[in-house]
């Protein structure tokens, strides 16, 4: 009977919601930060940065200080309540109200500061991508519709809250863009200026990685720690490598550990898998292995 | 003449309507399921599984047996109606209805019964995640956003509907899945409890592949058939690899074939490749190749 | 003051607009192309080349000409209107608009005369999916599910305008499909019939890359160029592989080089490393690297 | 206590929903017709006949029998649905589904026949507003927006299912009607071609009324029953009045019974409370009452 | 030039902004009340009040007890939110919030243990129009369409509101089944049960109106003040008739003034005008004055 | 057969297209103007007239000017397109689209230029509602709720075009109105300040009426004309009353004629019916009849 079947499985699941920690709140509202509404943010972030692309806005035959100033104004709005919220959820409301709200309307209004400068960054990245991507016609299809472009510009923004110690929104904001692009760039991780993505799929940028300017990542690249079996001990150490200027690193290679250091205009090969330091200006590559141009004795592998 | 090219090209294409078999159907009505409900779905599932977290419900300071009691009535609604057309499309209509219904019904209230058993799995995978993972700074930062997480629930959840033998509906579930991480798991697989991904993207997990508890995936790896040449001769026949408990497998690592068992605790390094047996406990790697620092004499290459 | 923190960002930006090349446009309307519209218009395609399976439409019963032929004439009017504007965009307005709207009602009309050819296309392509994994339970599950063929589909329509020299579109929906499906094929790509592409996360298939027919790929295979660092200058210049007719390349392979050529009835071995020509029928791979069960001397890179 | 008292009123509730005749239904499945459904009817059915007015189509440009066709069999799919829970909901399902299937499609299909005949009607009753409305500069601004068409247009349409005894669907369709426009026509009435209604707030034309050709009716105007004291007894009798071609009726007046037989060619002057037959051709009007400029003895009524 | 223009409107209306008092609000939050959130809870209300008619659930086969508790549950959460806003923007914002929040809390818990009693007011209503009206097919008929019952539904809910003080949202909501049915009843008004209005558009009933259980009214009546000269001055005091039990008002008719009292089972025909009580049971009429049938001599009036 | 019926319908119809005057269009793109924009325009003046009680902005503790500037910005380029669309529709196309590309921008910037004025009016019209109206708790109950209020409104707007001869959107803009309010206010009125409208369903100002400041009408008012059996001979000739300073016309009037003048200060009693002028300070009124409190005789009429 499948009323029953619903009583039994309401009541389990009542039960797990009022025993289990990531349920359990207590009496007062509790509104955690909304998915929804921090994307919508992101996306009115993207009109404020690259204005004209991302909306119905005719910018130039219209008034960009308008538009400007009266996304900003939504932005703020918004931004500070999903601070708040998620200051509030992560502590469980012990502080008084007052303090959160004062403090979310400090950071938000630090950020909006920043936009200019956030800007600046990105057009330099958009010049990064037409200069070392000769399929790319036009600045214009960067923006348009690079996924790269689109992954460094959320970590942008994430990353100046991940800086002012915001919890949840940050990580929310830098996977989303992991699920639009296959890109996964950790909000923590320090990144130059003039950074191109090509492609993109698969990139994984850790938590304490910094990365130099006028640097280039392919497709696959992974920059990543060396083990994790520590779990949560390892938290804060610095765990991911170092990347100097003016490097290139080509599609599908792994980088790892907090020590390893890629020195400046260095270029390492594709599929390259490295967890030593390399010194500046080395071009790094395994010598390519020899191919076996008939593997009939081990043909049950690829048949 | 934009009005006659547009009749031609109508003309063509009803002809191959009504000539090829994937569009040819009987006069009957004959909807098939419909994706966007099936996602629907997925997101209402994921509402009553982690309530709180990914809709407006305010579930703390409210009544979380009646938001619960709602939302399975109308997920199984919803579920048994395209269970309803998955069967009817796919039989070509030629039992009775009824008869469909009946077992359209049957099989959405015994996955009613399970969602108790999901919640419960999905909570130790969160907790599997926070163990793992370094840069997670809460559980909810893992609910809220790990597309590991978002991809194991899918497979959760679409598993349930493959075992009673469900047609269409897991695949494109565990597709949506893959599209918004680049985690492709098959909902044929068998997956144990505390099972953690990080990063993920680039990850697959074929359809008769074994995994135990306490698994733990990095991105990039493939756990796939050795060969598909003999296509579809080998639909059902065990052609992915085994996985035991407390397996960690690292970045891009690929491992094939139905015969390969990982023993329990083996621990496989980053990209390797395997299509052999590893016993239990064996810390699996290439020895690192010597890196050539100069390679000018290849500079065609990576230039 | 929140109030002045948003004048100054206001003021900022706006400068920046008026300065930058990528913003500053003419005192005339201009009208960038919508991401949003061409995204509709590739749902609308979706709906004309598979009718049935992805709107609501229940073409069976009723009557397809109708659908079909309403269908066409909005893509016409929509697409020519985009194309439109793309042109006029590109350009800066230096030519009279009648001269571009007759040429976006040309090539639109011109791609409306090509559905049927691509819907066959895409007949072959479901075939190819079908015959070649035995994951795959019906033509239909391809069809509703597989990202390959999602990609592939996006493609085709892509390839159709990249070859009319519309700017920014073919771009827009290829990258589209790249973020749905982690599969990146460039639109300037020249593939043949019976595409097959599995589990397809991290494929790139660059501009001047040539595939024949019956190829097979596999997730994260890279057919790409040796350098780019010659930038804009190797715009046009062939610089991506040759793929011949009934080719197969396993996972996470990588071929390189606009002088290379994969002969006829290859196979190519799973996480090759490839930037010379093969010979046809030619079954490529390393030889498997001997593994090392017991790493314990470099335990600090696997833990 | 809040929960407490939403226990207490979801009880009492749940309680009656259980106990009263229309909350009451058996076990099967029973959906009521859905007024969001039927309006979205009216509103497909608006732009097959006033094609180009009420939608995004192009019409003139383009292809309208692709646009009609579709939109037809959009509309017989949704129409026969609806008539066909309207028929079950009513009967409690005591016949079987076939049945009710069978006549609700047979219904539609009458339906779409009479699509011409209703368009036809419709553009008289558009002559009629733009000859007798000196405000009305075109015709188009009638189509467009003049709240008597659009009634008339409901009623038209709602009248071929009142014929054919569809059950709710007529009264949803002119209730909404009434809503738009505050005029109030029942589904049963019959209403003759050249109808105009100018302005019309507040006109009811009830069940069993007559209208003939070239009428007029201004706003405020009732062509009621006498008494309906004696309620449902009085079901199917005539008890509105016969209004034969070319009466005019002026603003506010009233004309109230079923014998009531306005002659052709009348004029009714404005304010008139008409409860017996006036012959063709008369002119009537009471006798304009002597106005009192100076009302200071009942100032309390005017102040 | 548009621009100027844009500025100068700008900036006068920005002043206007800043000296007005009905924009002028502190430098606090200060949100109003949000119309679209309040049509919002009618509509959710309606579910509540008529389960199975206006949404998509599917109360029979179902449960109705989790529907209610979830409706009820997000209804409490809208409306306590709505009130608090409504007391904040009222009183500029003096009193502390707390205060505001456990007032709004309160009149929603007991506006919520209303809701039983709302709706066997309604069920009473809604027999009262069947047992009225011979074109009434069902009681269903008018659940869904009856304008009369929705503005009386409307009105018990508001009236719930005003007797709480609870300031703007109960117009608000008469003001929406206003426009909705052109039946305008003041939330003030005191209503008993087995309320019937038939077509309804151009009632008025005034905010101190009483009636009775078991009225009838029909279109165009208005209950009345006899003046409001004396504007604001007038606020709170008895200025609207009292109407008895069993009353029948036909269309039109007009009963003006506070100490105006229609006895018990009173009849008054229609296009009354009343300034006087009328003793219980009496049928009251003007002399139908005598009809001019042909009115030559003031051709000029209706020509 | 459906598809026969759907085919035969389509083609009766294609046919009347092509035929009728009010659906052949040139062969040109010919887009009719928009109501969905047109009432969007409604929706965004109102935010501005009003601004903080119609949307999410929070306009006090925010920046005003960017909020209107960007509103007007985006209300000046949908309101010139659609002028322009509504010019080219009328006149078929003779004129080239310049001309009418610069008299629409024109036409749309003097109305921004007029938008002070407007919101000048408007709160001049709320001032006279709260005076008016003692159940008026406020000004923010008048401008949140009062459908005379917006009926205002809407005529203020509609009055700007229609004074520059914009064909179809003032008609459009009122009769939205007219449907939301039941006021039917004709565009080309002329009225002057402290305009108050109370309850106002089926109230009618025809086009030529000319109401002059402080004058006050209740429902059920008709100002309308005298005869229009002439038709569009009469289109632009004086045929409404002159309404003077300081009028109060009480519910359900009727005042017609070019040539009627009511003096100012004037007070006419409800239900009058007016052909003729009335002089200043007049207080007109019938002489209240007798009531006939036993009409057994009639009892057929009220029963």
């Amino acid at each position: 009977m499948i009323k029953d079947t619903i009583r039994d499985a309401v009541s389990e699941i009542t039960n797990t919601c009022q025993n289990e920690d990531v349920f359990v709140t207590n009496e007062d509202q509790s509104r955690m930060p909304s998915r929804g509404v921090i994307i919508g943010i992101l996306k009115d972030l993207r009109r404020i940065v690259f204005p004209g692309y991302f909306g119905d806005e005719n910018i130039s035959s219209s008034m960009p200080d308008y538009f400007l100033g009266n996304m900003m104004t939504e932005v703020y709005e918004a931004l500070w309540q999903q601070i708040y919220m998620a200051f509030r959820y992560r502590d469980g409301f012990e502080y008084c109200d007052e303090k959160y709200e004062y403090r979310a309307k400090q950071i938000s209004e630090h950020f909006i500061s920043r936009l200019p400068y956030i800007q600046k960054m990105m057009l330099m990245d958009v010049q990064a991508g037409f200069d070392g991507d000769p399929a790319a016609q036009s600045k214009e299809d960067i923006i348009f519709s690079y996924p790269g472009l689109f992954a460094i510009y959320v970590y942008r923004i994430a990353h100046e809250l991940y800086v002012q110690k915001v919890p949840f929104i940050p990580r929310i904001m830098t996977e989303y863009a992991h699920g639009k692009t296959g890109i996964d760039i950790n909000s923590g991780a320090v990144i130059g200026k003039y950074f191109f993505i090509d492609h993109g799929t698969g990139i994984v940028v850790g938590e304490t990685t910094e990365i130099g300017d006028y640097v280039k990542l392919y497709q696959g690249v992974t920059l990543g720690a060396l083990s994790t079996r520590k779990g949560q001990q390892l938290a804060g150490v610095k765990r991911h490598p170092t990347i100097r200027d003016h490097v290139t690193i080509y599609a599908n290679s792994t980088i790892l550990g907090g020590q390893t250091v890629i020195g400046e205009g260095a270029v390492i090969g594709g599929n390259s898998f490295i967890t030593q330091s390399i010194p500046a200006h080395a071009k790094v590559s395994y010598k390519t292995p020899k191919l076996d141009l008939n593997f009939d004795e081990h043909s049950d592998i690829w048949d």
